[in-house]
Formats: structure tokens, sequence, C-alpha cells
């Protein structure tokens, strides 16, 4: 069935015959493999380009940072999952995968959008802090949260942040968006009402902006970083399952409000 | 519901309070994000080790290595579910991922264990080429692919193959699974009756093991790697989707081979 | 962790003890199977109530109508994954639902919403033609697709929609929202400059909302009818695989516009 | 790429042109929508034959049997998955299902492997009694777990086995592989030293195999019914969600059995 009106498909990523594997106009074999890492090769992947020594930095600490935070939700699925079909690991790092989504890491994309809503007016608005109100009220008023800011952990702010920003700075990259997002961090109070602090979603488009890491990009760095914490996650679940155990545990306390019907529960269990 | 008689889970991967994320015993903040490479992170997350130089090395060109050939099956249905769910980037990548399994790229863990094997024998056998055709005749017996070797496109060697064997040589590897793979290679034409040649997913289980990279981890490092490739395959389709248009072209010479009722078929189309 | 202020996980869905099983208020062993059809138990799985006659009547017409329409993208995207991993069915059913996003079978939802919020306001505005072409209005100005309208093959009315109008006619299900519906239709091509006529997602909400089934539970009807299509295609792809002939087929024309090294392609290939 | 020798597509399933959907020979907009029930149409697209009543009643009973049984742990892994990612229903309904795997309900399609095998000796065996040990004893040599016996919270008879049953007699089905699977569970004792009585896992073989319903296809069964009771549960998320309040219950007690930096502690908390 031709769906749209484009029929005939187009990559600039990759392309081969027998003998090379062409990434990115590079040979594979005699240019990347043993000469590139593999932090640097994920930028050239999704970019087209090379990373710079500030970009490398920055890319390296953001995914280190992001990569894993314990049984968060996602691993405890994934681990179920790894529990009831323990010959499918890729089944179990998928749905460790499916939960990296608008409430938990896709706020590091949408951070970046707010971050490049307030640079793209701070010149015309008189610089940040005239441009941070307004972009805040907005965003208030159409009922949208402000995305990275508040943890439910780390109440002061997230730890993640302060090291990732050392490492910009350390790098050299463009610290303007760190600026913009603690610019943020100051008038958020005031916006909201609430005292919510830069969490790791809302420092890493911050960080990762200042290096030239594209916006639309974004969306992809929590994800490649949770799949390596995942797989983690999966070796010891394999060597030691608790996906059950996480089960059990979740329902001990769960309360049934339905109806049952007469004569049920002489002995009783919540499922 | 108490599945199993395991009931506390417990983890040694990670822990954390309000003020700092422990992982595998270190500081997240203070001693890993800016000091440590995604690379080395991946291996200290799964193993609970850091790498030697070497062991950084082969990973990295491990993963460089398999991370991206091109348009594959497991690409193509990747990019076609983010075209029909464009909201879910998540999805697509889980999508992807799953075509990462026993025939694709499981075969970097089926290939590791065979290795396994006739390392464990070797010495009792007389070397590795007494070995090598027991175990070979054992897998034809129990009609067992010998996997990792022969590919579609790569009719002589898988030129990663080289690229991945260099780089162990030159890192200072343990060369002995390089040894045992080529061994295999030498025998396969007499076992199997063709001549098939080493391929990239016997090439990685021969230079991780040789750097103590676990056997139990190693189709992890298949999944981490497409991850990436998945990304920039799904960002290009952001910018430029294909989705349809790969659908559209794989049903062209579509062939429908069951009945149709009376009168279909004035207008012909195949789906 | 905690997230959120909710700590006690309550269900009115079911509940267990060793002796029965209670769904829903009912006993499954006593009053459910055998007692029930599976359509039925999926409308009181969803909304807590049984159906009525022309519930009935509607749900499993639209299930009928939408669960199979060939090698469309999901299926094409589920079938590669069976052939890459032909161990885990679970993972290519995954696939396939993974596809069932907001621009293929979403627009169930979608439409629904549309209809009623053309419903809400029909009374206030004087009717419903009076409605329709305030809420298109609105869509064109915040730059939203009128989801449920227009094919890709079906150019004229979707076969399926008469179909269903038909059932719901004949088992006396409230007709207003097929009304709004058609309504709809008679005004698209002055709204938004085509003649987009009815295609099976809108007709499946102006059905069902006719039944009194929940808008809320809408996107679900999809989701369910194509699983029961893509495991038929799975069994079809285990006794006779394609997954690898489609992927073929879909890169026959693929054009590489990236860069080559030098001297690569003395032989030639896509991929 | 070219995977296989196989390169042109071919499907029996579906066909279409603009103005008819065909679906296993019959005109979908004609012959289906409002003729026949979901749980027939199932039958059809999986078999390509329209079930008999007896085939009928037993495919409903087992699909109303294995659909719910409360917050079992794929339930739980979808449900988090949602309340992470609301955005895309679609990916936590692929989440559940992953968890439809060989150690959850996998044992519906092993179970009937088992049956088949003992059917197709049971006759040079002398009998289902005679060829019932002789099997078992193959089992328990090969280290293979006896699928569909036992079962964590029902620790008498499942009490959906009874009624399954009952179905499969009321309708008049084959009552054969039944009587395989009564003979098993009284030769269970002795083969494996425990008594493990009749799960549905191995019910649903036992009454759909005494239908004609393809052993190839009965892995199907349990992913088509568990779907609609993810639905269910994924719309009472939307209403009310307990996502995160299952992940917090379920590391309420999580041992945390690495090392910590010193220093690390002060406050305390698993994750």
């Amino acid at each position: 069935m031709k769906i749209g009106k484009n029929t005939i498909p187009r990559t600039a990523i990759s392309t081969s015959d027998e003998h090379a594997i062409v990434v990115r106009g590079a040979d594979l074999c005699k240019d990347l493999i043993g000469r590139i890492s593999f932090t640097d090769y994920f930028h050239l992947l999704v970019t087209g380009r090379r990373p710079g020594a500030a970009a490398t930095a920055v890319l390296d600490a953001t995914l280190v940072a992001i990569a894993e935070h314990g049984l968060v939700p996602s691993v405890q699925a994934s681990r179920m999952t790894l529990a009831a079909a323990p010959d499918a690991l890729q089944g179990a790092v998928a749905a460790g995968i499916l939960g990296c989504g608008s409430v938990i890491l896709g706020a590091s994309e949408t951070a970046g959008r707010l971050f490049a809503e307030i640079e793209a007016r701070a010149s015309a608005a008189g610089g940040i802090d005239a441009a941070v109100p307004a972009v805040l009220q907005e965003y208030r008023a159409a009922r949208r949260a402000i995305p990275g800011y508040g943890h439910p952990l780390h109440k002061e702010r997230d730890p993640r942040v302060a090291a990732l920003f050392a490492v910009a700075r350390d790098s050299g990259a463009d610290l303007r968006y760190i600026e913009i997002a603690e610019a943020i961090e100051r008038h958020i109070p005031q916006a909201v009402g609430k005292d919510l602090r830069l969490n790791v979603s809302a420092a890493i488009p911050a960080v990762l902006l200042g290096v030239g890491f594209p916006l639309a990009a974004l969306k992809g760095v929590p994800i490649l970083a949770r799949t390596a914490g995942l797989i983690a996650h999966l070796n010891e679940e394999l060597e030691q399952s608790i996906g059950f155990a996480l089960s059990y545990q979740a329902t001990r306390e769960l309360q049934y409000d339905g109806e049952t019907p007469p004569g049920f529960g002489g002995s009783q269990a919540a499922q």
C-alpha cells in the first residue's frame, strides 16, 4: 500500500558492498573500528560529524549520568519481563526501554526545547532573565509542566547536575544553556509556587546543546544510556532472579476495591 | 502472588540516598561522571569491574563494529514503527531491539558458548585442533547450526573480523579464543560441507572472551551497539521519513496465494 | 523510590484466593468461562459492565473490521522481527503492536474525541451541522489533522464504513455519532480543501460511542483487533517465512545519498 | 541484503483492491463484518477455516480463562510502563505482552507438544497410560520441566481446569487430550516426586487440540487473551495510576548487597 508520496527510500547513514561497510562516509573497518570510541561513534552516527574534545567529554558524562539509578520502574518492568521470559533478553531490554517515556526520561528533550525557546528569544527580550518569566508564564497558561525540575528523591539539586555542569566548564563547552537552566531554576518559585531544583533531565540538554548536539536527537541519549543499565540489571537477573520477588512485594498491600461474589474470601489473597 | 521461594529482592548494582548515587561501589557524581567513558562505565555496570586498557580497546571496537550495517531488517522494522507512531521514539527503538534475536545478533552469545566449550576441552583433548572436530561433530549430530560463520553479503571473511582481531592483537589481549575461532573456520568445510567464513558475530566473542568479558553478558553487547545505530536511523527518519516507502517497496512483488471471492479484482492490488 | 503521593496500589478488576478467581465481581470459573464470549468478556473487563445485544454486535463488528488488512507496515515489522528472532513470538507481536500509533491506528481515539467535542457543543450551537464547521475551523487553526478521514488505498469511502454503519443500524444502536461523522465528511471539502471520505478509524468510534463504549477505551479496540491479525501472520511466518524477503524487496531501490570513501564501490550494493 | 533464498514474499491471509478487502477468501465487508464474532474471526484468520460450534465454545472459553488473573508480573510491568510513558498505550501493551514468555504463559504451547507426543505414541505403546510414564521419564532424563502442572497460588487443581473441561464435554469436543492431561497428572507424583496438579496452561491445549486447533498456533491464544486483560488494566491505570505505587512497594524491602563508598548513608534509602 502506498502511504504518502515518497516511494523511494533513501539514507545517508550507511552503505556497503561485499568488501567494505561505509558509515557516514568512512570505511568502518579501516577508519573506525579500533580508531574511535563508542561514544564518538554514537555522535558520528547521529549527527554525521565526529565530536570535538568538549563534545566527547560532555556526551560521555551525560551517558554516564543517566544510565543507572537503581531499581526504578522501568528496570523493575524489565527484570519482571526477563523472569517471565528468560530466553528473550531482547524482549526484556525492549520492555525497559518502553518506560523511557514522557514522564520519566523524555524530559531531556522537552527541557531542551524549553531552553532553545528561551535562547531564541533572549536577545530580543533583553537577555535571558527577561525571557525566562515570559516563557514560564506561557507554559503555565497552557498548563504545561516545566520539564526537568524537581525530583522525587533528590529534593535539593540532583547531585548529577553539578557534576555535569563541572564537566561542561572544564571541557570548555559553551555555557549559555547552563545559564538558561539556572535562570529558570531561579524563576520557578515565583512562576510555579514551588522551589523545584534542576534535575538530571534538565542538566543533560543544558550541557549537550552547549557542544552542538542537535535538539532533535536529545531523546536518544537517555535511551542509549538506559540500555546499558538495563543490560547490567538483566545480567544480574539471570544470575539471581528477583523479578518475581519484586512483583510479590509490589502487591503485598494491594487493595481490591471491586465487588466479590457471595461466599468469596474464606481464605484471602489480593490476587 | 508468590512465584518461587525468593521474596526479598536484592541487587548489587546501585543504591542511593538523597545526596548520593552509588554505582558498583563508586559515587556516581564524584567518581564517575566526567572521569569514566561510557564504554568503561558499561563494563563496570555489567561486570562490577573497571576494564584494563586492552578490555577498553576491545569493547569499544566490538561496539563500533556491530552498531550499524545499513537498512537491515530490524532497522526497517524500527523505521516503519516510527513512521506509524512518531510520538513514541522509545517504541520504535524497542521494535528494532526485538529483532536482535537468535538468528541475527544472538550468534555472538552462542558462538561464545561454542568457543568456551572448545577451550574447556582443549587441554584434555590434546590441543585446540583436536577438540574442534569433535565438538563440531556433536553440533552436527544434534542438528545445531555452527553460530558465527557465513554471511549473506560478505562471502569471504566479513571485513570486520580482521579489524577486530587487529585491535585484540595491538592491545595485548589474550588471543586464545581467536585461535579457536580460526581453527573452527579451518574445520568447517569438512564438518559442514560448505566454506563458511568467520563473521562479526563470531569475532565479537573471540576478542571479548580474551579480555575477560563474561560469557553470560555477551548477548548484551550487540543490543547496546544496535541501540546506537537505531537512534541514528530514527533521527534520520524524523527528518526524512522512509518507513512507509520501505513498506511500499517490500510488497511490490507480493504474491497472494489464497482464494478470492467471485468478482474480486476488477482493479488489482496486492494488499 | 516514591514517585507521586499514592503509595498503596488499588484495583477493581480482579482478585483471587486459592479456590476462586474474581473478575469484575463475577466468579471466573462459575460465571464466566463457558458462559460469556471473548468479545463480551473484553467489554466486561474494560468497562465493568456486560454489554447489551447492540453493544456486542457493534464491538464484534469493529474488532472484525480492523483486525486485518494485509501486509501493512506494522505486520511487515512484526514478520521481520519473527524472522530474526523466531523463538520469541511475544517479541514479534509486541513489535507489531508498537506500530499501532498516532498515524496509523490511533485515529480511532482521536476521531472519537472529535465526535464527542461536537456532540457536547451541538445543542448549544443549534445542531450538529452548526457545530461541525466551528470545530473543524478550530482544528485547522491549531494545525491539527482531522482524524479518521482519507485513506491511501480506499479513495472513495473505505468499504468497512458502510458495513459498520449497517451493523449499528441493524442492532438498534444510537446513531447520533454516525450523524456527526457524516456531517464532518460533508464539511471537510470546504474546511480542508480536499474531498476526504470516512475511513474505518472514524467509523469505529462513530459506532462504539453509540453503544456506550467509553471514549477513553477506544484506543484499545484496534490494538486488541490487530493482535489477532498479527498472530495469524506470525503463524504463517513460522510455516513459510517471508520476513527477510520483505526486507530484501524493501531496499531494492534504496538510494544512498551520503558520502563514500575513495575506492569504494567496485562492486555495488545498497547496504 | 538478501538473507536466505526466498526473495518473493507471499501470503494467503489477505489481499485487497480499492473496493474490497479479502480475508481468507471472504469479502471482509460483505461476508464477515456483522456476520462473524471476533472469536470465530480469530479462528478463521489463524487456521483459514471457520470453527464449528464446539471449536467456538472451546476457543471462547480458553480466551476467557486466561485473559485476566489480577496484578501478575506482566500486568505490573505494563502499568509501570504506562505510568512512565502515558502517551503511548501501545508501548505499555507491548511491555505486558513481552512477559508472555516461556515461564509464564508459554506453557500452553509446550504442554500441547507434550500431549501430542503422547498421543502419537499411545496406540503403539498400548494406550495412553502406557505411553505417559515413558515420555515423562524422557523429560526427566533431559531435565525438562513438565509444562502445565503446578501453580503458585492454586495448590489443588487450578479452578479454571474443571471449567474448561466442562465446556469441552458440553460442546461435544473430542476429549482425548483431556484424558492424556489427566493421565499425566496421575503419573506426576511418581515421576517427579511432587503432587503437581493441572493448571490452566495445560488445560488450554487439552481442550483446544480436541477441537482441531493447530498445535503451532497455541502460543497465540494466551497472547491474544492477555492483550484484552492488559487493555483493561491500562484503562484503569489512566483513570487511577498505580504504576509508581507498585514500584515503590516493590522495593520497600530491597537489600543492597554491593559496596558503598566511605561516608555514604548518613541518610538511607534503598534506591
